[in-house]
């Protein structure tokens, strides 16, 4: 049979992708490392199956979506919506690729690629090949956001890394006398708790856990716990701290050469692994601290201050997005800024972002922004 | 005739005050230092007249709905709907409780009061003393804030004081080297010349002027100049500079010992006027400041900045309203602060405010926001 080009959208397709979308966010907190997918089957206008991906290692969103029908030939005479291309290796799973080809399925309506070397538009050929009529880039860039941090930790090699304040509307994170408790209201409170639960790893500075004490677990609300990550060149964090508690794991990064040794073991003896790294601008590395997580197959990271470390996130061209909750309250210029020193001399030169979600959380506001390219 | 009491409000009420609030908005710019008023006449379930203060010393709102009525005998049957409480003295115009009574309208609704002292509850008075069938408060809240110009300088007895900053995200007005042209986009630039058309007054300090060279005048829409105001404390702004220009009349303060007579007299060249005032904690007595405004029947003002002046007023509670544009940058903690020091040691003590409208402009986003009390 002649592989098939690629053929053009439908009116209806925008609205099956969309439920997609939709399914695919259940698997929010649950899936990573694999991406969020969904997947939904109509024949003749009516919807006729559905499925998202559940668990890590467990069955793909097309897997299930096929095994929801429960008339099989009606597959035949099908189309099978799905908002990331289907995998054509053998992972924990076979590949969804041959499933649908074995099955007959005579039109697929995909997302967008898959960035993931042993696919990234292999899924697709395969059907074609099989004389599939194939459609790609239905709601694409809605797609490519679900798995921002899918699609950054395959191309980038590193983590995606969201950038997370809690300000003032005048830019503050704590006052001139040092206090930040609380700048936000409760609500605000919660969705960091909320976040938390969707990115692999939360990471702080040094500083900020002996400001605050952290915890940096998710408490308000059902998840999973991310890895904490703190970034402590001399290993100054003493071991009581409650970010070393039992509560979630630990990683600590500090500098190869002041690790000393008894900290180390002491932290080791509570469970909490040290990895050193090298030194960069008077700081750890943070490229080797992202190579790290990398290999240690952490997609994303959420970043929880403190001022100086996200300054040097920022001017390490590392920040993927940003979360900035904004409580209307003013501590004026002499309270402590969000971010350190940037080094803007001119306008012109300013971190340039574009502002995506506005939400309201109780009194506060959350702007969601990306970098601007 | 007995007094009629407060008479309950009926469901269909509040969709014809939102049609007043519509009505009254179009004489925004024109009709200070009189309020906004619109006025709805409903006879039967239809609007059989409609009228709004359209020019500051012309009829009001009720007169213009009354004069649009074709068949006047319906009156005798009709409800007249006005945001404001109808006036009960006679003003540049003869009172519209007079009015309302002689044409024998059986019930009036009114959104909120007004507090001006001539009124203040007699024109409700009259009204009900004829036996009309009166109700208060029907979008009390959205009236009230409609004239909030108005309701707070009849109440405070002083202007109503915005302050306007256009900050980067982490609430910066310059970069490190004083650079601020432009941190918001064009968008958000004519928004500024909008609100300018809105106040009577706009005012900024020295060393803002110094600085941008700014001349504070409506370009980039059709409107009204506002009066300029410009806080030097010892004319140190040059005569030849931009916000002296006739494009629009400037007042300006000076501290009443250190008003050169030499340069008092080179501004009045030029027609701008100077006036005096004591000093308080190291600049110009801002209360001083704006009983002087407020006895030339100046209305509302926004203050434009900068850093020092802005965070004057807030000290001295004297902001009724902010309005921070936020562009999608950060300048870094390096850069100028958009409020200079507030002396707020605790979180519990900050400046706090709550958030009313958010508006996108451009790139840019505009929160709006209020004292809390």
């Amino acid at each position: 049979m002649a592989t098939n080009p690629d053929a053009a959208a439908r009116p209806e397709d925008e609205g099956y992708m969309r439920r997609c979308l939709e399914l695919a966010k259940r698997g929010a907190g649950s899936v990573s490392p694999n991406p969020m997918v969904g997947s939904v089957i109509v024949h003749d206008g009516r919807v006729i199956g559905e499925g998202w991906h559940r668990q890590y290692g467990g069955p793909h969103a097309e897997v299930n979506a096929i095994a929801s029908v429960e008339d099989e030939t009606m597959l035949r005479y099908a189309t099978l919506y799905v908002n990331l291309e289907p995998c054509s290796h053998y992972g924990k799973t076979p590949p969804c690729a041959d499933l649908i080809v074995e099955k007959r399925i005579p039109r697929v309506v995909v997302g967008c690629l898959d960035p993931h070397e042993k696919v990234a538009g292999k899924g697709i050929a395969r059907l074609r090949e099989a004389g599939i009529e194939v459609t790609v880039g239905v709601l694409e860039a809605e797609s490519e956001r679900l798995n921002e941090a899918f699609m950054t930790s395959h191309r980038k090699g590193r983590p995606f890394v969201a950038l997370k304040t809690a300000q003032t509307l005048d830019g503050r994170i704590a006052t001139s006398l040092g206090g930040s408790k609380w700048i936000t209201g409760e609500e605000s409170r919660r969705e960091v708790h909320r976040l938390r639960c969707v990115y692999d790893a939360v990471m702080c500075g040094a500083s900020t856990v002996l400001a605050d004490n952290a915890e940096l677990t998710v408490r308000h609300c059902a998840g999973r716990q991310p890895l904490r990550v703190l970034l402590d060149r001399r290993l100054q964090v003493p071991v009581e701290t409650r970010i070393f508690n039992a509560e979630a794991k630990t990683l600590v990064f500090a500098l190869r050469d002041e690790a000393e040794e008894c900290l180390v073991s002491q932290l080791g003896a509570r469970g909490v692994e040290v990895a050193t790294v090298g030194e960069s601008g008077g700081g750890l590395d943070l490229s080797e601290v992202f190579a790290e997580l990398h290999k240690r197959r952490v997609l994303s990271v959420m970043v929880e201050g403190g001022s100086r470390l996200s300054a040097s996130m920022i001017r390490s061209g590392l920040v993927d997005k940003y979360y900035v909750f904004i409580a209307p309250k003013l501590f004026g210029g002499d309270g402590l800024a969000s971010f350190g020193p940037l080094d803007v001399t001119h306008p012109d030169y300013a971190i340039k972002l574009s502002f995506a979600g506005i939400e309201r959380f109780g009194e506060d506001i959350l702007l969601e922004a990306y970098p601007k390219h």
